[in-house]
Parts: C-alpha cells; structure tokens; sequence
C-alpha cells in the first residue's frame, strides 16, 4: 500500500430515505448512477451509520423503554430524557466518565464515545433513537458484497461523529470497514540516518472517514461518499476492532 | 460555510530540502507550479509541521542539551537519550501522563501528544531533533501571506501526526491555521422534527489535515498537499488554540 497521487472525493446525492429491510448496496449503487457518478472498483465507500442503523432496524420507539431507577435519578438530576439515558447504559459495556450532564461510554464494540452513540436527532421522528449497528465490520462486509455480486470491488467504511479528549468540536471516524485493513503500518522502517520513524501507524480509515464527512456534512442529508485514488489491497479480514486499544495499553480509561 | 460538492486532494512534489530560512511559501509556489499543479485561490494548503520547524529554526544539536538529573533518571530506567527526555519536558507546559516509557504531555501551545512533539527521525542527521514551531498560527499565516503577495487567496493547515486515546494507530491534525476558521458549528440548527443536531461542531481542520496526509503520507517526503473544492469563508482571526478544550470542560486531564 503506498500513497495516493491524487484523490476524488465526492458524496452520492439522492438516496432515498432508509427504512428497516432497504438494500443499501442496492439503493446506494443507483443513487450514484442517477448521479451520474457511478462507482468504480477501486473506490472506498464510506457510509454513515445513521443510515446502515436504520436498515438494520436499530431504531427503538422510546415509549418501548423502561427506564431503571438509576437512569431516571440521572436524568432527573440533568434533564435528560430517562428512556434515553436507559438506552445509553443499554448500549454500553461500561461507563468510562460520568460527569454531569456527560456520559462518555464504551459501546458493545470496544469504541468510547459519548452516549453510546445513541442518537435522537437522526431517529426522523420525535419519540424515536437510532442506536449504532450491531456489528459495523459486518455491515460494511453486506454493502461489499452487494457490490461485488455488482461486478465492482469497493473497500466500505462505516463512520460516525466522535468527540475526543482535550479537542473541541467532534471529528468523524471509523466505526466498521469491510476489504482493506483500517492502518497502515512503518514499522520497522527507517530513515536515511537509521532512525526509526517516530510515526509507526496510521489509521487510514478515521483519515479517510473524516474526508469524507468534507462533502457529506452531517446535516446535509448526503449520507454516503465516494473516495477515488487511494491505494488499498483487498483483505477480507479487516475489522475496525484491531483499532480498539488493549486495556492494557491505555492511559485514559 | 456548506459542503464541498467534490474535492481534489493532492501532494505537491519536489519541494527541495528544507533550511532554516527557507521560505516556504516562495519553495510551495514554485514546486507546485514546476509539478504542473499550481495553487488557486480558494485551495487549502496544508503543510506537514516539520518543514515548518525545519525553516524556523527549530532544530536542536543534542550536544548542545544538559539533561536533568529527572531527565537522566527517566532516560536511564527506560533506556531513552536523555537529551531528548530534557527536549521533551522543556516543550512541555505539563506532563499529563508518564507510564513506563509513555509520556504524554501538553506542549506549549495546548496541544496534548506524545513527548511534546519532539521528533529525532526527522531532524536529518544523527544528533539531531525536530521540536514542534513556536507558534504554528503565526507560521501558517507568514505562509498565507506569502501566497498573497503572489496574488493568491489560499488558506494554510499546519499538520502534525498526534495518536490518541482508545483507538490504536495515528492521525494528522491540525496545529496551526491561517484563513479560515477550523470549526464548522451547527449549533441551534435544528432537524424537521425539532430535535437539536446530536452533532454541533466538526473541526474540520483535522479532517483536512487527516485527508491530506493521505496524499503526503508520512515517510515519503511530500510535506505538501493541496486540497480543492471545499467552501471557506477568508477570516483572518482563526487559530487552533480555539479547539483546544478548557481544562475546566475536559475530563481527560
């Protein structure tokens, strides 16, 4: 894997809304050719994951929900809305910081984020929550396959938008990923002076989520975007959680 | 401030080694112009911090550092170069932490990384290290101007390679900015359903710094890359030190 001479990248207008069952592959493959910007094999596809949770049904009527006494004590004390809070720690495997109104968990999948990424804004309708997909890495691994059973090889990034420590503003990242590996690696590369290089991986993936939120935006409606040029070598068993650092190795839980 | 309909992103090649004194702005110009790739008005250019360092000055013979009897200690039980350890904590506004031989620090400037910056890989020559630029906004601006006075209107991204808590591998970010403002807010824009965006800003000066170095790439000597087609509004207030969080609003200290 080397480094791309030029990229293109530009999001896939006219996807219709996604309900539960919507093929993604599918739908997304048509919007780019109406689009007249039809994939390519070669492209990266990256996909919100507002809308690979809402194909997957992971949307939850929030009068379904019973809060615990704990979540409605929480929610009392921050006016917050209990049944939320209840899908927060629902979605989480554990609490990493609790701190007023804030709530930075660690998802299913190992990821730490802000309330699990359980999100009212997208839900498209008041009393509704979209939670994140299942299983990002095999979400990105059906939009591959539909693609391919399309004749095209594209490598797919699931993103969300994620906080972080000691930066404000939110950034988006990498949460699944199916055909190419998420890093790139240096190491035990040296410089001319027999300097190992003080950089010894990159997370290409979260570089190239957050390009593409550029031309998707998060309000805009555009929730899928197309990255041309970037050089990647097929792999089928990429996941998104060899990102995921070992407890061990982390100085911030 | 909307959304890029497509972007180009770019590496300029053949920028020659960089000298303190050089004049980035002059070398870019010209490098992009003889690569047949000259810079618009309206690029974004976005320019690795360490040909920055470089044409600042801001390189330091070892020789020249008398460790501390810490620096010595700390070197000596983690078999580091206790000259660099000194390099490291005389960058450093705070240890924020220092776990065997991690230490993470906040640099002057507010940033929190990896041993403040301080790179030996790149200082090309042996006995030799790279400290971060004293003040990146101003070098990104010296660079904007520079570009002005050759009738361009060009906003300047100082990059830097920082890892991150969580997730393993690391991104480019942005350090310093000149032109244009690094955040995009959506706060109090509302969805059709009156829910307030779970998403209010996105620093979008590091999802460009992480997109160009897609086409930089870290070890293969382009320290610069343009990237074309995303809208920005000229504001010459911006700085980075904006998206660096209160310490009262971060729970990560």
């Amino acid at each position: 894997m080397s480094v791309a001479d030029e990229l293109r990248i530009f999001g896939i207008p006219g996807i219709p809304e996604i309900v539960p069952g919507t093929d993604l592959a599918a739908v997304i493959f048509e919007a780019a050719r109406r689009a007249d910007r039809p994939l390519c094999s070669g492209d990266i596809l990256v996909v919100t994951s507002k809308v690979v949770s809402k194909a997957e049904g992971r949307i939850v009527d929030l009068d379904t929900v019973e809060p615990s006494p704990f979540a409605r004590q929480y929610a009392e004390a921050w006016d917050k809305d209990p049944r939320v809070v209840e899908l927060v720690l629902r979605e989480a495997k554990r609490v990493v910081r609790q701190v007023g109104p804030v709530l930075i968990t660690e998802t299913r999948h190992g990821f730490v984020c802000a309330n699990s990424g359980v999100d009212q804004s997208s839900a498209g309708a008041a009393g509704r929550a979209v939670l994140l997909p299942l299983d990002p890495d095999a979400s990105a691994r059906r939009i591959r396959e539909g693609l391919r059973e399309r004749g095209l090889d594209v490598a797919v990034i699931i993103s969300d938008t994620f906080g972080r420590p000691w930066r404000e503003a939110q950034t988006d990242v990498a949460i699944g990923i199916a055909g190419m590996q998420p890093v790139v690696s240096y190491i035990g590369q040296k410089d001319p002076h027999g300097h190992e290089f003080r950089v010894q991986a990159l997370c290409v993936a979260d570089e190239l989520a957050g390009a593409a939120e550029l031309v998707k935006g998060n309000i805009s409606r555009v929730p899928a975007a197309v990255i041309r040029g970037f050089p990647w070598t097929p792999d089928e068993t990429a996941t998104m959680r060899s990102i995921v650092r070992d407890p061990e190795r982390d100085l911030f839980r």
